[in-house]
């Protein structure tokens, strides 16, 4: 069994993870911390997980870490580089759900996250955690940086036309959409239903943190500089993402289908529907899938890519119990066969 | 493995047959008939099925039912009752999700569903299918009809003040809530997310066909006749269930609370919550789960209970499959133990 | 013009308020404050108002107050009776939105609202704000405590019954229901959308503040000890209150509507459906209506009376403004003939 | 008093034309036709309209039509031109909020509604109703072709580049997003909020039907053929649209600014909020206003250009109102001044 701690067990992803893991054969969590609730039952935070958790959350100590194999991240930007460096020196693997390891350069790291990073000279071994991009780096990883939930979703949508060369104009437009959840379980005016019930808007116009992530990596794989304007939106509903992508390419849509068809032959995570399909975000709704469909309207100069992705799955727990899966030789799948819910 | 057919495929509940089933370890769908998308991919229907469902839907014929072990109806009422004297006399498992077998008396049948029932005679074999009443019953059955969703809830939060004789007033009042999703997959106007959404209101006061169904088993048990006040209303959200029951008991809330836990202590999908809780509904969605929570405001006179199930799972394809598993000495949560979604 | 000033500008009754007065051609409104927003353009915190609020949010001070004729608390408990003795004797009318002077026992208010109540002299000199009921009253006041939410609904079903004496059992229930914004505009995680979207709950079952406020008006009126079960819900949609009511009367479902019908025959915020009616929330969203229709199902041991507001206007922010044409002579429904917005 | 016939009372747009001329000063209905509900109260289907309207749906004939001075048709594509032609002729001014005249080329027209247009004589004389771009043309008209929802947000974030000649690539972006009423009031699956209800999906991205009226429209005020990718999307609201267009411009976004607010400085349905806005839809739910926001994010190669309307009012009533106050003289904004309601 593999011994299991969470930091930071009150947040969206904090949940989703136990949920996973409740049913993960090979898993033992050993802590959940939580500065909020140390103390308080799992349970009656969470009733969902109800008699699933006998336990309660701890404080986020060191000793209450040691003992575990690996420890989750699922806290704010900031925490996890706090920690990081005596885990992983005690031999635990580390799986970041956060942001703090994601971004190559110390100095554009802090610009986009406003705080010093405590341990720069880490930042090279951490391996960037989406499987279906780093799968054998991951695997002999000890420091994982999982990707964003947005970063998910468009770098997914990319990866076939970046690895392939098929883009024509480096100027790439990603529409991206997230429910509310991605927000994260805070107590801001911003995020109450009163507020973001029935209302759509676009948010972070200038400038969000999943820009030069996803730039970085996309740049990375074509060997040149990637150019992407994203604007992210809020939409009223608690899961999901929806991204839209823009892209201006060499092939035709049958060879464009015939590419990521090939692309993600392998990946069991990733689907690519048949042309002319359009998914909707719930097909997706608590799974670890990805869906992607492919268009060129009107006569094809413009592509559009839809991707779907379940923003607290693949796009944070999910991810991060099928890195765990890798890093210890485990089907990938396992723990992760939980069905999108529909209605 | 178990041969599975499903009649009535494309309804909220066949997709969630499937859903259960796509992962049950001992069973074989063999055939899910449509009338309406006869031909159809089930995948091209249910894209959150892609993948683990490579056949077609077939019309609803016998010849496709005939090789199965057992058949559930996921249908509108009316049509069980035509095809499962075939099943039956075949030595076929019939799982009625559908009301056809609910009601013992077929002229009280006939008024609240208005149609003529075309085989009463096998209303007396058939076991009413809600496990937590009628286990052994079950087990030895060849035609169940399964609880309906609210009768599920409502039955749940008074079987023990009934088995007990804890009422010292007849007159129960059950204001129930529901998710539309309960309306069913049917294109009609009145269940438009521009009709629904946003909005609240009580439906059918007057009469609901599950009215009868929960009086003739609780009179059943009480032996004597139950008087009921039972008013549905229609919650702007798909899946959930509320029941809200006031009733007038003899006993301390301290009792009644040791009452419930001990009646329900065996059973791995009834959870009695501490005193004080207030169940969400989501606490439960998308799990075979039902959670009850017990108060008495105000000196005690009236006694609140609080039931939560997910209509699609503890109110129909997750008990169905929890009786399936009971005819066939599967453990009882195979299958069903996928965790409620939360957020 | 009738000079208004408004304490407490940034909650959803405050902004309500706003939206209703922008429109009304009697009144101008001469300062609101806010705690939080001092100093910031109303527009930018309320861009619904774009244009039509060209001033700033000022601090809750009296030197801003005291140039109004009439001054609406739209604020938390326990700040309106910190300001209200000096308005008063200065002359300037109070229309208190919060709970201050709605109950007349100063002992009770303090028990349910955990404070110590800073003029309980005032209490008596305060007149219960539900224009249906207290008309005359009001028109003479100086002081009004307009009637909550809940209240609201709850009483308007019941005053009927309760002044003609139709109850045969003194022991009343009622199920109510109401949309996230009646918690307030508050950071708190309990109600974001990822907490209260897609899922229904009960809520302070054993005692909700609006029980003694309901429990003392009818009771006066009736002029014996009323007996209420009141239990409030969560419904996941952002306005509207259903309140589903349980009594026992001597007379028949067609008397009642008679009675229900004369009570009301010259309200013009009160619509008496035809029988066999299930008002929507929706009918009345953003409009000052309320809607009612009774029922007698199975027999007639119990009837069922539903009842549907906006909580935010009838609620709160209308009614407060029907008070203040009443206080003024003008035509109850200046300002308020909004209709409501369907779908 | 103008009197008002309506077409097509029983549909989303119908109903909120009812809702607004219910409080129309100049304003008197002398007919509501609707082919599904003839005979039947307009309180009985839309109860929001309680007490508004004691007449009667009545059938679709040109009898009922011919008294009045102006005809609304609410109708879906193809009914308004079967009609039109008899009360053109008979000095009837006909204000069409469906498609059958917004198309110039008929043979365009045949092609993306799928029929054969019955009178393409008249297309030439239809204005095409979108007041801020048509104003005086429309004052003189006596058909007038009603902008689609989609293609008047579209058109308001882009006429001001366009006019200007400021665009220097012709390869527009428009990502539009809809909630749900814009899909209409019909009995159709995809519609149903178990389907639509907590998702997000793109549809039509091969090709909408709003996509060659906004071609159209651009191409003539820019002189030349304007090239657009439109993608719709469906979101889980009821109301609303917010188009996210992608442009490029040889201007900065301060001068831009400048241009947008000059351009709209007269038009008191259209907001250019300030510099850094991010306009939510509900700042415009219900109300005739449009609210847009520019930004030039990352440098600026992209100018994103943000727009929120109510479709069902900006997007088809309101403006249908505000062209019937420009045919009579009347100042635009009279019937139009209701607020949006927040929250």
């Amino acid at each position: 069994m593999i011994k299991v701690a969470i930091v930071g067990g009150t947040g969206y992803t904090g949940v989703e993870l136990l949920r996973i893991l409740a049913l993960h054969p090979e898993v033992e969590v050993i802590a959940v911390t939580s500065r909020a609730d140390t103390g308080k039952k799992i349970a009656a935070i969470y009733p969902n997980l109800y008699g699933l958790y006998a336990g309660e959350f701890c404080s986020p100590e060191l000793d209450h870490l040691i003992q575990a194999d690996v420890v989750f991240f699922a806290t704010p930007n900031g925490t996890a580089m706090q920690m990081a460096p005596a885990l992983l020196a005690a031999g635990i693997k580390v799986i970041d759900l956060s942001a703090d390891f994601r971004l190559k350069n110390p100095q554009q790291w802090e610009q986009w996250y406003g705080m010093t990073h405590v341990c720069p000279e880490l930042i090279s071994q951490a391996i960037y955690g989406l499987v279906e991009m780093n799968r054998s780096l991951i695997r002999e990883a000890q420091l994982i940086a999982c990707a964003g939930c947005y970063p998910t979703a468009v770098q997914l949508g990319l990866l076939p036309l970046i690895e392939n060369h098929l883009l024509i104009h480096d100027q790439i437009i990603a529409d991206v959409k997230s429910g509310v959840s991605g927000a994260g379980r805070k107590a801001e005016l911003a995020i109450l239903m009163s507020e973001t019930g029935e209302s759509f808007k676009a948010y972070s116009v200038n400038g969000h943190r999943h820009l030069p992530e996803i730039q970085q990596n996309l740049s990375l794989i074509a060997n040149r500089e990637i150019k992407l304007t994203f604007v992210p939106h809020l939409t009223p509903m608690i899961r999901g993402i929806h991204a839209t992508l823009y892209v201006q390419t060499s092939v035709t849509i049958h060879e464009l289908q015939t590419v990521f068809e090939q692309r993600y032959a392998n990946e069991t995570f990733v689907t690519v529907l048949p042309l002319e399909s359009h998914p909707d975000t719930r097909n997706v709704r608590g799974s670890n899938q990805c869906q992607i469909a492919l268009h060129q309207p009107q006569g094809g100069d413009i592509t559009v890519i839809l991707v779907v992705i379940d923003n607290l799955v693949k796009g944070a727990a999910g991810q991060a119990v099928q890195i765990m899966n890798l890093l210890y030789n485990i089907e990938e799948t396992v723990g992760l066969k939980t069905l999108a819910l529909y209605p």
